[in-house]
C-alpha cells in the first residue's frame, strides 16, 4: 500500500482503496455476502493468491473487511465487508454510473441510487 | 493500462480510471480548470514526469480529458476535462464521503451532494 501523502480525502480513501483488485474484492464482498478466501480467488480471474492474500490483509487494517472463523459446518475463514466497508456501495454506483455514461443531476441521483442500489 | 478483462461495469469504469494517479490528475483538472502540464506536475507531488505523460495519454485516449494547443499569449498546450471527464465529479464526492465517514442514506445523499458540489 503506497500512500499519496495527501491530506486531501480523495486521496486519502485512495489510499485505502485505490490499490489496484481492492474494490473488486469489496464488490465480490457485496455480491456474495461472507466469503472464503476460494470463492474471492475464483471469482477474480487474473488475481495472483498472494496478491489477494496481501490486499485482504490491508483491506482488514484499514476497517473495510474482517475475517470470521467459522465454526462447523463452515469451518473455515469467512471474510466480511464491515459497516464501513458497505458504505463502499455509493463509490460503485457512481463508477457504474460512469461507465455506463448516465448524465447526472442532484434530482436524478436520488431516484438512481434506489435503482441502483437492488443491482450492488 | 491493465484491463481487468471483466464486464461488470466497475471493474470497466476502473479500467478508465483506476491505475495510480488518474482520479487525481482528474481532481487537479476539477480544482484548477484547464491546466499546462507543469501545473499538474507541481500539483502532484511524487508523481514522475514520465509517469504523468503516459496517464494524460490515456485518460486523453479514454475520452476523459482534451488537449488544446492554446493561443498566445497562453502559448502552451492546456489540458482540460471532457464533459464525460466531468462526471467523474460524483465518483470523488463518495470517495470523499467514504472517507470522512459520513453515513449515508438516499435522502442525506441528495442535500450533501449539493452541500460538496460547491467543494469541488
Amino acid at each position: 500500500m503506497r500512500s499519496y501523502g495527501q491530506y486531501c480525502s480523495v486521496a486519502k480513501a485512495l489510499d485505502v482503496i485505490g490499490d489496484r483488485w481492492n474494490l473488486l474484492i469489496v464488490r465480490e464482498l457485496m455480491l456474495r455476502g461472507p466469503s472464503r478466501y476460494v470463492d474471492l480467488l475464483a471469482g477474480l480471474p487474473g488475481i495472483a493468491t498472494n496478491m489477494l492474500a496481501d490486499r485482504l490483509r490491508d483491506l482488514e487494517r484499514d476497517g473495510v473487511i474482517y475475517r470470521q472463523e467459522a465454526p462447523p459446518p463452515v469451518a473455515t475463514t469467512l471474510f466480511h465487508l464491515t459497516e464501513r466497508g458497505e458504505e463502499l456501495k455509493w463509490v460503485m454506483i457512481e463508477l457504474a454510473r460512469f461507465r455506463v455514461g448516465i448524465p447526472c443531476s442532484v434530482s436524478q441521483r436520488a431516484s438512481s441510487a434506489i435503482a441502483t442500489c437492488s443491482l450492488v
